[in-house]
């Protein structure tokens, strides 16, 4: 039987799973593949740690530049993570021609387009299924089976520890501290967990998305992103009063010559298929003009699930090889020559439904003075809440309004924030319900 | 910019939406394969019917045979359905080496391993995504995403029109009657619609997803079948309070050296992501070790997501002759000489949780007696609720059980039911609940 011979860079928790899934079930991969997926070399700095994989001898080696450049290897997999080494190992592949499986969403997400010019210019195959959603098969169902579609929209729960934490706030009544320090404990987010609760890595993963969906650049700069350190147990539990879950959502839609692309928390009502995502897991609804919406739901992180959507886009790079079909597909989804510039617009230019609470004293007259400066600025209000409780000497004015335009959102709520009636800061979140959905 | 000729079979409700998709579409599929896929010839005994399409002169005729045979076709859409003249009409393409898409599941459930191995010896692909789950990318997840796990079960909601009535009867406490009226008023249901509530449709899906899953021939023999006509308001009602709903599920699980697959009512917990899979919409678990539990929810029938899925086949199959690949992945996911012919467990001999509700006189002694015979019958039980409200004289006994097998459940149900003191057929469901999840 023909043999495949592989190169793993990078042995830490995904690459360590990876070896795990190609030595154990190497015999159920030639079951279905027709050929040996043979692990070849395995490169990591480290070579003392157990990482409970009997390699054979020569197997592992500290040296990634001796794999890239081995001639017997045959398709390399990129698990060193970061930008620096990783993307000159990539590049170095290309230059060698080897194809590349991937998993590092923001190496792709900051320097993808000239990654995927470069191995376009070689014709070498690179997958990146891991880099979103862990195991779904997202980036395939874009570049494969939803092909025929128009795509209108996809938006998505992409990052598990901000969901893990909002599902503990949910769930718990947990400060975001709270729930934070419980992510930290129980594995789900990191020392420093920037990059996962400001939404960055969410963004990341958007940048790609968007890029497949409607054959545009990777365009990382031009996405809103807001993370979910704001978001407090009292907003989750007025929600809930008004049918509504928050979720950080990554959102992206075609609006015809330009498109939307943003990351922040979002109010979407309880019979959205994303709402019942809870904890770590993560969720993908795209919708196309054929298939109206459809929702890919499962474990968008951890070791096994990502090597799993490692291991699979391994088979589809061997078959290419096997059958002398490498760029069958094409990288981003479009033949190279038809990817455009799409312009994103500005989060100050696009429009939705809002919900506004607002700390106001309880004295006459509040009301009228807030719906007025709201009014003022084109924003028309479709309920108003305001509840008993008194936090801080204030109660909690609760608003939802209509279709408003966030620059006019804006302005409205700095002006209602200079009144001597409302304390704190007013607080924002975007909502998107049913009627906007496709 | 190449062109690849397709030649579509049958222009009824699923052939036309794959028609306007291939029309309408033209340009962005253009732009994503490299090539122009030209829909070249469209036969179809009804040659008036305005279908909404424009077709160019020509194009439009009525003689199946003459497209399967036209050297200049490269690609055969069967569309047809039925188990006759499609069958027919796929050997000769393959015959004539023509790849093939199809969404026939009948004649892939009832003689597809005849048409597979055809297909194989003349290494011609035969693609048929639109079979189960619509527009669901369920076939290409079995035969590629997921190519580096072992399966370990699949369970999935596969037919629209039962779990159309299903939600209806959970919603609004309709009979199963009064729900399929409603379905059919809606187009739901077909006017026989036994294939569908009788559990038949989700049966052959469930053969087909059950080889791929497994690398087994395609059995639909030895799956045991239920359908919903026998459930009520009641039994939905009370499985609500105990935390369950009802789905009609098709379910399939490797069991080492044999496989379980079956199709009837369940329940499950309302936190199983099937739970909110409701009206006319599908949805599936994969189980795989490395994946976990992974769900895909969306459109299974209806124009349009079907066409989505036959044209995303169609585009797989005209990048594998574009790129000489055919055969490129082995059409029921194992390669052929490795498909073995696997055990399917008969139903009497599985074990499972279970529901019971008896229809028994509100007499003392009556629990004893029941309890007496489950328990001779090494049925042990989870809990009793016995409810205050009488039905036609009687009450309604219900008892969920620990694991048990299912043919001693069954000799326990016949002996209940001839105590003098239980009134009407005991009602058995099968539970699966969150234990028995991987």
């Amino acid at each position: 039987m023909k043999e495949i011979n592989i190169g793993l860079l990078g042995c830490g928790t995904v690459g360590t799973g990876v070896a795990k899934i190609l030595i154990e079930n190497k015999n159920l991969i030639s079951c279905r593949v027709g050929a040996v997926l043979n692990l070849r070399r395995v490169a990591d700095i480290d070579l003392e740690t157990d990482r409970g994989i009997q390699f054979d001898e020569g197997v592992l080696i500290d040296d990634a530049y001796q794999v890239v450049d081995d001639p017997e290897i045959d398709i390399i997999l990129e698990m060193v993570g970061g930008e620096g080494i990783a993307k000159e190992l990539i590049l170095k592949a290309i230059d060698n021609g080897k194809p590349i499986v991937t998993a590092n969403k923001a190496l792709l997400a900051n320097q993808g387009n000239e990654i995927f010019k470069a191995a376009a210019a070689k014709g070498v195959d690179l997958a990146f299924e891991a880099s979103v959603g862990g195991c779904m098969p997202i980036i395939k169902s874009l570049r494969e089976s939803l092909v025929a579609n128009h795509i209108k929209s996809i938006a998505g729960i992409l990052n598990g520890t901000c969901n893990y934490i909002l599902s503990k706030s949910t769930d718990q009544g947990s400060s975001f501290e709270e729930a934070l320090l419980e992510a930290q404990k129980n594995g789900y987010a990191e020392a420093d967990p920037t990059l996962d609760v400001e939404g960055i890595d969410t963004a990341h993963k958007l940048a790609i998305l968007t890029s497949l969906a409607y054959g545009m650049h990777i365009n990382l700069n031009d996405i809103y992103i807001e993370g979910i350190s704001k978001i407090t147990p009292l907003d989750i539990e007025l929600a809930k009063e008004f049918g509504y879950c928050i979720k950080l959502l990554a959102i992206s839609k075609d609006m015809g010559s330009a498109i939307e692309a943003r990351v922040h928390p979002t109010m979407i009502p309880f019979d959205n298929p994303l709402a019942v995502v809870s904890g770590p897991l993560n969720a993908l609804t795209i919708c196309g003009d054929a298939v109206g919406d459809m929702t890919l739901y499962g474990y968008g992180a951890g070791m096994m699930p990502t090597a799993s959507a490692v291991v699979g886009d391994t088979v589809d790079i061997a078959r290419n090889l096997m059958t002398g079909a490498s760029g069958r597909v094409p990288l981003l989804s479009y033949q190279m020559d038809k990817i455009r510039e799409i312009p994103v617009i500005p989060i100050d230019e696009i429009s939705m439904h809002y919900y506004f609470r607002f700390a106001a004293l309880d004295r006459p007259g509040v009301l009228s003075k807030i719906a007025g400066i709201l009014g003022d600025n084109d924003i028309s209000i479709q309920s108003v809440h305001q509840k008993g409780r008194q936090t801080k000497g204030s109660v909690p004015v609760v608003m939802l309004t209509h279709i408003a335009k966030e620059a006019a959102v804006k302005k409205a709520l700095l002006d209602i924030s200079e009144l001597d009636i409302v304390g704190d800061r007013p607080v924002l979140i975007r909502i998107e319900d049913d009627n906007e959905r496709c």
